[in-house]
């Protein structure tokens, strides 16, 4: 059986291979990539996103807890593009607190910046892809939004929950306002907190003032205690709806473009990129040509993609 | 005379359209850079960078006032994706309140992230090409620093500045490790508000235990108001110093191949955006069959680009 092949069969080990092969990229993982890729769509996809220090690791634990008491089966990927080692590992911890460490019906995934010249939203694009293949029910990516390229790895999911907490000043809330309009469901974590009620009041009324993506939807906003539990009923709920308005309007279909979109522009650059650098000798040159300013980055670039006629 | 010619001779209604020009992108663009790029390198390039509120468009226009009375010519880039309305009057304001207004050794462009498919970094990396082309001997680029994509762009310059303000709390701190790891110089504005000893002790904390970029540059931090231009002269002084230390390393030819690098990459990802977009109805058609699962991003990529075989 080819890579591929095991992994359709839901082969947990094949996975885990198949995962690394695409967070490297190259060739190689564009060809599983393009086997699998008619297998895919099945999957519930979840961005989960927020500050650092909001929880974001503890409710996808307690998230997936719950989800695993309904029977069914989540994937996890956790992006953290600022830190290679932390994220994943504070998942990690948090999934075994849940009692989940043993559970087949869970399997976690930490991706970091390094590895992959495409950059991290193509190769945490890819991976969505191979867990959705792979037969997960729900597929749960989370991120720190701490800037734009973060927060639209969160929003290549059908649904974008992003979480606060209480207590944060004017200053963060500026810095936050691309965060808050990625939001499908916002979560106030840590509700047991002091000033709770206060955020939650401000959040609900900034959403009146435009919130929402889509006409048709109000952003819910949510409290919720991760490490107890409290709350994830009711986020699950939420979720549901979303997923029943997302269906009985056009927004599911748009979204797909936007992705098909998102995912051909990223394909080409890491195409490009890795045309590049397919041959050493040429690209240190050309870099020697661009840093003593014989030809512009264009004029060069133009040269070495040595772009066809596009097919009619 | 041509557009590049009229922008070399120091005309500024054309350097003006030349930057609307590059920040729309295209053909045309490529080609004015093109032919400007072996007239640039001349000019000190710096980036300033950091949060919202620390006050960044104030320290840019004070910096430019003490420049202007040594004499020295100042081209300025405030660069702002989140708001394209917002960043740009900001400094303008500011500008004219240092006195500056009517002044032809100041230029001021703001950009906003729309209008340029191609993306923002490479947008403001033709703008800072096009102001050096155009004599400025300084040329500044102000950022809001809220991401990797926006410090970036503040480190493709050879000297960046990370502007803080007292008081921030601890949740804020981590959101800025990877800014303040951007940093050759810190500057603490608002100094004269309570707090700014802690927070110019904890910062130059901070750079004992690895803030520095390079070995033997140890980053300053300094202290500023630049609403009354204090400090204004020290920090011009140890960007001096920087140059010096630039010059004195190979930190400058180092420099120079990975900011060729960075424009290398954007150059041949808009030049890929560009061709994916070319064909407008093959391109429709290209996110329909990714959109319903038919072919994989990366294979569609691929067919559209036609890439050639690269030049030996």
């Amino acid at each position: 059986m080819t890579l591929a092949e095991q992994l359709l069969s839901g082969d947990r080990r094949a996975l885990a291979r198949a995962l690394t092969l695409a967070e490297r990229g190259g060739a190689e993982a564009h060809a599983l990539l393009a086997a699998v890729f008619p297998h895919t769509g099945a999957a519930r996809t979840i961005g989960v996103t927020g500050p650092p220090g909001a929880g974001k690791s503890s409710l996808v634990a307690a998230l997936a807890a719950e989800w695993r008491r309904r029977g069914v089966t989540v994937g996890i990927i956790a992006v953290d593009p600022s830190s290679p080692y932390t994220g994943g590992a504070i998942l990690g911890d948090r999934i075994r607190m849940q009692g989940l460490g043993g559970d087949a019906g869970v399997f976690i995934r930490s991706m970091a910046s390094r590895g992959r010249p495409g950059g991290l939203a193509r190769a945490a694009d890819d991976a969505i892809a191979l867990l959705d293949a792979a037969g997960f029910e729900i597929v749960l990516v989370e991120t720190v939004g701490a800037g734009q390229g973060e927060i639209s790895i969160a929003r290549s999911a059908q649904s974008t929950v992003v979480v606060e907490v209480p207590g944060l000043g004017d200053d963060v809330q500026t810095l936050k306002a691309g965060l808050l309009e990625a939001a499908d469901l916002l979560v106030v974590n840590k509700a047991d907190r002091p000033g709770a009620e206060e955020t939650l009041r401000r959040l609900r009324a900034m959403r009146a003032i435009g919130l929402a993506r889509h006409a048709g939807w109000e952003v819910p906003v949510l409290p919720a205690v991760a490490t107890t539990g409290e709350g994830m009923g009711e986020i699950i709920a939420a979720l549901e709806a979303h997923r029943r308005y997302l269906q009985s309007s056009d927004a599911i279909a748009r979204h797909a473009l936007e992705r098909a979109a998102q995912a051909l522009n990223d394909a080409a650059g890491e195409l490009a990129h890795e045309r590049l650098r397919a041959d050493e000798q040429a690209y240190r040159a050309a870099l020697d040509e661009i840093a003593n300013r014989r030809s512009s980055p264009h004029a060069v670039a133009a040269r070495l993609l040595a772009l066809g006629q596009p097919p009619s």
